[in-house]
């Protein structure tokens, strides 16, 4: 959690969740192959069920600083594959067996909408690179909000 | 079948194939993602259970012009990837969940060493291109016979 500075909406709830035993949010595996051009590492990300303020568990998302493809494929819980071009944002809802691809100069973040914890193998050029910051500086275009037994978007604003 | 002129070991058992219904050995489905670089293209492929000449059935087999890695993910029986770098060898037992990584510059196959259809998902960089003249030059290092209920890998010349 307390790598997420920045990223919820809801900064006192961020600091609460901090101080109050700093969960773990997601956990990233990644392959052994290379993060070098002409490779095509991958890695496996688990996001926790949660929210904080509201706003539902999420990885931090990230640019290629090398634009190029990835694709996300879920593996278990339901989640949401969110991408962001700098001016429009989509989404994408994710269940085992769907598979995401992000396009070329799309930022991209997952979040976790489900009550168990939402897991997806991603595939990525070893050259794109990522770039955390892009979202610090230019958001998503929107957020997911836990609403009832359902999740809704906002604007990212609030 | 008459598409894999030239890759079977036993030819007069392939043109008895070919004039016996010539049977689909395998299908690929394509993702509409296009291959073009920064793209990562993906297609599933389905090989029936069958043998030729004892040899097991398989896809042509291919060689990147452009060398970069690519994925097999297993989906649904059992297979196995055959990779040869023009000297050397290696063959993966692929189940469902497995992950097979292509390093670049080594030329791929897939077959089907099971009683049921064979099917994998491939996720390649959009501008490595394909190229399954090499194999017909080259050959891949190794062919797969059925053996009773197991297989075994032979020399590819025979």
């Amino acid at each position: 959690m307390s790598d997420l500075e920045g990223l919820f909406l809801d900064h006192a709830a961020w600091e609460a969740a901090v101080a109050d035993g700093d969960p773990v949010v997601y956990r990233v595996q990644s392959s052994p192959v290379p993060e070098t051009p002409r490779e095509l590492p991958q890695s496996i990300t688990t996001i926790s069920a949660g929210a904080t303020g509201g706003e539902l568990w999420m990885t931090k998302g990230h640019q290629h600083p090398d634009p190029q493809g990835e694709i996300y494929l879920a593996l278990h819980g339901t989640g949401g594959l969110l991408m962001f071009d700098g001016d429009e944002h989509r989404w994408l809802d994710m269940t085992p067996g769907t598979i995401g691809y992000i396009p070329p100069g799309w930022a991209h973040r997952s979040v976790n909408v489900g009550d168990d914890a939402y897991s997806f193998l991603a595939v990525y050029p070893g050259s794109a690179g990522h770039d955390y910051g892009w979202v610090l500086e230019h958001g998503m275009g929107a957020r997911a909000y836990r609403t009832g037994d359902a999740f809704e978007l906002r604007p990212y604003g609030g």
